[in-house]
């Protein structure tokens, strides 16, 4: 358990420090900057590295709503839960830690605007003209969390081609990315968004229930709907 | 059956989710936006990952003229076209439905415009400074799409290296939409250009037919072809 | 045979379809264009898709100078080598023959400008305020070609992870646009610079020569090289 | 050996040339540049491909931080590191030679500015109006190299999906450079960091060192890190 955990802590390290990282240092660069979609890509390919470097070990959570999810899905024990979400929320705050050190680096650090320090934000918060109210963005984030975890539990359904499942779901998290940044910022992880919540605070903090509560309800559903529709599977040849 | 339709329905739900959404709410953000070359990523990453969490339960087609070019070659029966083509709609337009009710959120929601709300277009539409005639536009999303199904023709043969069919079949989509979103704003799926004319209206509504007519024409011709070409091939030893 | 060279008309008409077709009708939309990032993804997924689809019957070349590197490197017969790059040629053609009719169809089609309808240029042509030398030009498309064939020769070794081989394959096409297209809207593939040439005529025609000795030399080097210095892994035991 | 110094070589030439390469000549290109995404999916690529043509000779290193990370976790026998460093420097040197030439031939080498010619910097060099300190630097580059080897650890390990690690590896490369290029550049490897130094000279010479200590430190704990938590791994059954 002690690996699992560890394996967990070092997977969400690395998923806030590259997502988070290159959103904060390198997407508004004027004229080569990465933009959202350097950021989108960070994010999957963090996943999808780590899965493929310790997935065989912990399983290659690294995101609370995605272990709850699996829970659901009769995927993992509820008694790991706790410690799982432990592990991920440490690894993402020694991550966002890392983060401010760097940014301070180069005195760069700062709490203004929306999706500061790659914080989520809903609502009041208006960015490229927008602003999404509670109710759009508990839908955004409730749905992208629901099909992540669907797609994790078929990509790793035992008739399935499971050797793939790294890629599929590393890039199932970019694409949600593709999507969603625009809207929160794209959460779907209650640890990302906890960490830089803590070092924005402010609104930042004062959103941070819904990117609680809508992941994790979308990753339960998510994964009630596989099994309950897929379940059968498992008892027939492929 | 049911669990087969259940598949396509979620599945085309994530392509009109994913693929539409990216282009609806991140590809024009200023500075940042995520283009076409992010749109196009996204409708393949769409259906790269669905293919492997639910292609071993449906096949992962998501497409109506995917099913009438994999009846043409041999591959899906013609009985179970109807039920696979209604579950792709009903699974577009539950995204199209979803992907208005958060762009309402902040209302942004717009019918003005060639390719609102990601709706297809051709000839009248002026976009990028240009306007492709009837013609132009038939012949890319026909060609397109034949292309599209001899590519999953091949990828899926048994004598070819069929794991990796998802990705090669994700990335052709990606591939279509890197070369025709300013021509169409690229369908070769009649699944996805109803869902989104629906909502629009308008013209999108009036030139739906040639959505319909051109892919799954060139799906049926990328099937027969693949099969009058390298049908042999299923007689011999790799 | 006969399947071999339908396999290379249709796996090179694609290259040329989707790579320059890209270039051609997505690269330059403002604000929301492909750009250079967008077609070297364009022409790398291109090969990528069709060895997945095709590469069982033909071999997946799509590209003269590939078909000479691996009659150098003893893993292709020479007796095979003028059909191929006949059909790959005609695969081409008819390809740059549809882009033309498309791009006509909204009366962009244009000879003017250096790289117009994606070909291929040196020296006198001057593109983002540089113009390479030809000595320059020949330099880069002969090292690319060499290591293009000696990826190829190495991913197919039958002591390497063989089934990867089209990722591998066709990402290194990509990384290869990432350098070169601001040198010569890279070529290292004398169909795709002759199909080009022939509907643009005038200095690209004139220039086309460098386009098929270059590559050609590239590849023959590559091919040379790889075998000279790993064949006798063949006989070791991995 | 001699066959594994060559491929060493090859690809430490491959990840210079196509990383530096896609940085120098395409990166800055006005309206159709790659920018920093496209740099990153470059060097990220330039591994990638080069793992899957000669991993199954040399084991794929192509970064002395990356040997001694291996020689750390156990996976590399010291007596090898020298003449593996040299051939990883003397690859890069030459294709740092080659790029040198080609950008000669359009009068367009420069030593001016921060990260001329793709050199690594800190601190005294402003790029993006942002100077990241030397501590800054010196933890960003650690810290990216540590996990760098973490990941090779992790998805080379026999219990793992090592098929992947080619992908998993690349893409690592690619996600370290979309966080660190706008606060050194990126090096993480300091035979890149030399080539580029030696032409660029003055300041970038000048500030080689970290570029060599802090790699090598990160590469170094990142080996002893996993070997220490997962070590114990190697005795159970997966």
């Amino acid at each position: 358990m002690k690996r699992k955990l560890a394996a967990e802590f070092f997977g969400t390290f690395w998923l806030v420090f590259g997502g988070c990282g290159a959103a904060v240092f390198s997407a508004g660069v004027p004229n080569l900057g990465i933009g959202l979609l350097g950021v989108a890509l960070a994010f999957g390919l963090s996943v999808l590295t780590m899965v493929y470097a310790v997935g065989h070990i912990s399983g290659g959570h690294f995101n609370p709503a995605v272990s709850c999810g699996l829970v659901a899905g009769g995927r993992f024990p509820a008694k790991d839960l706790l410690p799982y979400i432990i592990a991920q929320c440490l690894g993402a705050l020694a991550a966002a830690g890392c983060l401010y050190l760097i940014l301070n680096g180069a005195g760069a650090f700062s709490r203004e605007g929306a999706g500061a320090f790659a914080s989520n934000f809903y609502g009041e918060a208006v960015y490229n003209g927008r602003a999404f109210s509670l109710g759009a963005a508990f839908l955004a984030e409730f749905l992208l969390t629901a099909f992540f975890i669907f797609v994790i539990m078929g990509a790793t359904d035992k008739y399935a081609n499971g050797k793939f499942a790294g890629i599929a779901i590393g890039l199932t998290l970019t694409l949600i990315h593709l999507i969603c940044i625009p809207i929160t910022n794209t959460s779907v992880n209650p640890a990302r968004a906890t960490s830089q919540a803590i070092f924005v605070g402010g609104l930042a903090l004062h959103q941070l229930w819904l990117f609680w509560v809508a992941p994790i309800l979308g990753g339960v559903t998510g994964g009630l709907i596989y099994n309950y529709l897929f379940q059968e599977n498992e008892v027939e040849v492929a």
